[in-house]
Parts: structure tokens; sequence; C-alpha cells
């Protein structure tokens, strides 16, 4: 789809080698249709069937070896010249290829802390293992994690335009919602407020279509990745939801909160209120420490003290992740530092890089509040790709 | 979407364990949205977002741990009990689990010769590893191939019966480009044809939209894997396509072939008719061939020989694959002992099990010529689950 996006990505990689200081990068992959290395979309804009080796090294060589039957596919492109092709062993070509770039580095897409630089499966490793068996290279395999980090979280203007886009349709569909939502409707009716709206400019979901809007009402409500149910809005909860589209290829990720109003109530319970603000002051707090150079969790520390200075509690998830071609784009995040996160909460931030700030506080009698806002860091600080809900959405109806 | 079918294949999972002599089975992955582990979809209908981990024991047990924001989801599936969940990481539930459970072999989703039972990733592996250090379990780890294939390819009824389904509909669709292909369409007007059939009947391809259909026309056409183009089908061309539909979570997958009569032909060239009817006895004689027991190699090398005999020449790829949720489905395959095919050439076909048989011809002059039928292997031999193609077709006009 994006080939140009595609190009001008690529183009990027022979500096990005020569930044970490690697000679050679290999992603190795089969059967995309089936499971997708993510880097693939970095590199081409289609799958492949049989085993194919998309290799870069540092002084701007380029070399992809796929099966003879996938080589049509991979030319039309036009991303490639001089396609290798093979039909019964990738071995051959594939080690003599390597042998003659002669790396004394190689980075792989495995990554125990980022899931978008993990793509090689075990069995791929094996079978490149058996390929480079009684060479030196095996030896020097590293993490691509750094150069695919690079490549997602480096936005190019090109890039950051289509996000804003996808930004500007989301909050476009949430004043629908604003404007609609009702006791008595549904989760799923008002979900169907979104999945008409995606569909209607022909876009698709950010992530999953099933939980993709995720619309949760009251306190009884699955508090996140969950999908809408037949659960009836009533007056007195809180509803939030949770989603994003695609626009050309690139994703946001938005979360908005209403309350609905009991009859004769012209407020929201004091708690919401207090909870709603607590929010804001936490989004606002973080939002201004953004600037290259800060550790992810020195951010995601600000959101949590903010909550529990105003007498709250923490968000049991990072608050904040990367946003681009997917949801969750490149190793940065805005988390603490617990072990499911591995290395990635000491991360600098950088600029260009996009990122969702939101905290959460759940409430045992009214569910979850919480809004989700976008930003892009720049030179020296950061600013709001979303228009920030900064008012809890009261509603009367 | 397939409750039901999850919850009859999952049931079947002591026994597989028990007959393939394995203690116990992990499926452990993160961020399914991203890159999702194909064995996944045999034990639960949504994803998962933090590192989760799907447990199951020989005597029967069955555990689940997940992220704490994943519980109300997958507990709304209704599928498990009891499920474990964390915040910070998922370390001492999942070593705690394991060690309770305490196996003298656990299946991990590794496979070098199998995409199906290659979920695991590199650096997933790595966290399970560092999560059972100084445990004797690591010492333990054995491929998840054999159980997941079993669990793919021995098609229950229902299963079987929508995969048949599936086929009907492609066959359908396939009796509407017959009647309406034509000189001077294009690939991609051919292909919206079978576009517009499938979203009529609110279904999805069989696999990735950008190439499901593919539709070829003439010798400078890719040949296979490739997206359809603004190429005009002309007189005189060979036209073959290859598509499946996907019915209820089956899938179907029939190539076709078609020749365009020039002004004043009647039938075909001869080397095209020579070709079709090679392929026809391929087809047909491997399609005897097959019975329970036999290696794929075997069937394969029936349809080689076949070619040969007829004067032609080998096709560079496998015999069939198996078909059931994806296309790619099971380990077995009918293929060649070429090296890309691992141990699979030497792997038994099995009674239920859905193969597909698509030998091809590709003339110089002409393109590829090539019929893809569906079989289903039985007791004592197999029977086809497609209307094999067994006529040239002629269009004139």
């Amino acid at each position: 789809m994006n080939l140009n996006i595609i190009r001008e990505k690529k183009a990027l990689i022979p500096s990005l080698l020569n930044e970490f200081g690697i000679d050679m990068w290999i992603t190795f992959v089969r059967e995309s249709d089936t499971m997708k290395d993510p880097a693939l979309d970095l590199m081409i804009d289609r799958g492949v069937t049989w085993q194919s080796a998309f290799i870069f090294a540092k002084d701007g060589r380029e070399e992809v070896i796929v099966g003879s039957l996938d080589k049509d596919s991979i030319e039309a492109s036009g991303l490639y010249k001089n396609i290798k092709t093979y039909i019964g062993s990738i071995r051959e070509e594939l080690r003599k290829t390597i042998e003659e770039i002669n790396p004394s580095s190689i980075a792989i897409n495995r990554s125990a802390d980022d899931v978008m630089s993990d793509g090689l499966t075990c069995g791929m490793y094996e079978t490149l293992c058996s390929i480079l068996k009684d060479t030196p290279y095996i030896d020097r395999f590293t993490s691509a994690d750094p150069i695919i980090s690079a490549m997602r979280s480096r936005k190019t203007p090109a890039e950051t335009e289509k996000v804003r886009r996808a930004v500007e349709i989301t909050e476009e569909i949430y004043d629908r919602i604003t404007r609609e939502i009702r006791s008595g409707m549904t989760e799923n009716e008002t979900a169907d407020i979104v999945r008409d709206e995606i569909k209607k400019r022909g876009l698709v979901p950010a992530w999953e279509a099933s939980h993709c809007p995720g619309i949760c009402a009251g306190a009884e409500s699955a508090e996140a990745h969950a999908a809408p149910s037949d659960r009836i809005i009533e007056k007195g909860m809180v509803v939030h939801a949770d989603f994003g589209v695609k626009f050309e290829g690139y994703c946001s990720d938005l979360q908005r909160t209403w309350y609905i109003l009991k009859d004769g109530e012209t407020d929201a319970p004091d708690i919401v209120k207090r909870a709603f603000e607590a929010l804001d002051d936490a989004i606002q707090s973080s939002f201004r420490a953004m600037k290259p150079g800060v550790e992810g969790r020195v951010i995601d520390k600000i959101s949590r003290d903010v909550l529990i200075r105003h007498g709250f509690w923490e968000y049991p998830h990072a608050l904040g992740h990367q946003v681009g071609r997917s949801t969750h784009d490149g190793a940065a995040l805005l988390c603490p530092e617990w072990e499911r996160y591995g290395e990635r909460p000491y991360i600098k931030i950088e600029k260009g890089q996009i990122f969702t700030i939101e905290p959460r506080i759940t409430l045992k009698e009214y569910g979850a509040i919480t809004m989700e806002e976008m930003v892009q860091v720049t030179e020296d600080g950061a600013v709001f790709i979303s228009h920030p809900q900064r008012k809890l959405y009261l509603i009367n109806r």
C-alpha cells in the first residue's frame, strides 16, 4: 500500500546500521499470511510463502532471496532489484550471500522486550543456524531491536500527517457518540456507531475488530481489552470507550469517558469528578515533562504520583505506548519498572515519536474512568496531536 | 467465533498428549493482534495483550495465566475457568504452575518444518527460559508439532461440513467466471467478480486479499502468489485463477484454467490440451493412491512421474497441502524430498485430513496451466470434496 513510505523508510536502513554499529540485518520469514514478522511491513508491502530473506548491509547493499513462485510478486512491488530465487532450498543462496557480505555483526528479529522486533520464530532461528553451521556468523547475532524501533518511531512528516488524520477522524466519531449516547442503549449499539462510521469511510479499526471499539458501561463491565456486550447503559453509569482507526496504514488510539446523569442530577458524583480531574492533571503533568532524552519510566512515574497525590491509586498498565503503523509501535514505552516491560522503561524518548498518554482510575462503584490522548515528541518538548478531553462529558438523556 | 469447534477440539488435547507421550503443552504468547501464534486459534477465539500462557496437562488439567486486563475478555469466552492473572510479571505464577504439574516433557510451539506449530518467537522463548532458569524443565522441551498437527488435520464432521460448504461456494463463483470471462477484460476485472461474490456473501478470502484471488492471464503474467494486474486478457491466452473463501472459519482453495479461443479456433492448441490432459491424469492418479499410512512424498512422486511420462516436467512446489482453518493446515504435506520441506515429506497421511492436489505445467508460450482440487482421506482411500475440472474451459468471446 504505502509504497512511497516503505521506500522512504527503507532508504534509512544503511544510516541506521551505521548509527548502531551493525554490519548487516536479516529478516528471515516464511508463510507471512499465517504469521507475519511485524518487521516485514517496513520493507515490503506484500507477503511471501516460502522461506525468504531480506538482507541489508551497512554499505547500502540489499539482497532479497525468495522462493521462485514469490519472485514476480516481490519484483512487481518495484522495491527490489536482482531478486534471487530458489526451488529446493534457500540454503546455498543464503549462505553464499552472507559469506560475501562477511558481516562482523548480524541483527536478527529477536527481542524479549518488544513484540515489533521479535518476528523471528524458534523454528526459523533453528533453520538459520543450520544454514550457517560451521561459520562464525551464528556467534555474531545481535538484536535488530534498535534498528526496527528507530524505523518505526522516527516518524517522517508524511507519516505524522497520516497519524494526525487518523486522530481527526477518531475525534469526529467520538463527537457523534457524545451526541447520540443515551441511557437504554447497549454497549454494542454504541459500538455500532463506531463500526458504522469506520465502514462508511472505507477504513478499518486500528486493532482487532472484536475489541475495537471497546465500550464499557458501568462497574460490572470489563475494564479493558474486552469486547462490547449487550449490557444496557443506565443512568448513573460511567461509560468509557477505546478505539482507533487505520488511515492509509497509520493508526490512532484514543479513549473518552462519559457520565450518564441520573434523573434530577446536574453533575457527576463528586468521586467521579475528582477522578476525572486527577486524570486530567496526570495527563497534563506527564505531557509537560516529555522531551527527547527522558526515560519513559520518568514520565510514567509523574502520572502515578499525581494520581496518588489526588488520593487515588496506580493504574495496572503502562502510561503510554507509541503509535504508528501499529498501535504498539516502537520499543520506547512510558511504563513502570515492572519485569514484564523488560528494558523498555529505560529507553529514552526521541524527537518524532508519537505516544499515547492514558492513565486510568477504576472506581468500584462506577467502573473505569480514562482518557487516552496522543502526543508527539518535538525538539525540546511535545505537542498534542489529539484534542485532550478536559471536561467529563455529561449526558442528560 | 467457532466457540463450539474450539470446545470440541480443546477436549481432545489430553488424549493427544497421552497418544504422543507428552506430559504438558504450553502456548506462550503476547500481543496477539500484532503477531499471532497460529496455535492460539485452537484454544481461544480472541486475542491477548500481555504475556499469556495456555497450559494443558496429560491428566486434563488446564491452566490459563493472562495479564489482569485480559482476564474479563478470556473469561467471557466461557472456555476457561479459574483464570490466573498478574500485573507486574507472569514469572511467579507461571513458574509455580509448571512446578505443580512437574512435567517430564513440555511441548512448546517450535517447529522448523511447520509454520502452524512454530508460533513461539525467539524473544518469548528467551523469556520462558529466563522464567524457568535453574529448573530441570528447559531440558524437557519438545516440539508441539504432533499435537498441533493432529488437532488441525483430524477434521470433525462439523469441520468437514464447513470446508465442503466453502468449496461449494468457490465452485459457484468459478461458474460465474466461466460464464463472464472474455477477451478484453483485465485480470483485475476478473478478480472483481470474485471479490464481489465474496463480499455479497458476507465472507472473506481464504488468504491475504491482495493475492486472493490470484488471476494470471497469458505467458507474461506472474505464475503464482501474485496479485491480479491491469493486464488485458487476449484471445489465444491461457488464464488461470487461484482462490478460496473462508466459511465460518474454514477455508477452500481451488484453481481453474480457461483458454480464450482465437477467432476461427474451435479448440485449444495441441500443447495446451496435452498439458491439461497430463495434469488431469496426474490428479486422478495421485488421488487413487491416497489412503491412510502413505507418506506424502509417495503421492507427490506419482504426480511428477505422470507429468514426465506425458512429456512434460516437474512443478516447482508441493503437490498439495492440507486445508482447514487455514489454507496451510497441518504438517503432513504431499511434497518432494526437498530440504525446504524438512521432515514433512515423510509424514504419513491420516484419515480425516483434507488435502489439495495441485500439479502445474507452465508453458513458455501460454503461461501456467493448473487445476487445484480438494480431497479428504477416508478409512481406506480418499474422496473428492471439489468437483474436479476434467475439461479445459474454452471461451469463445
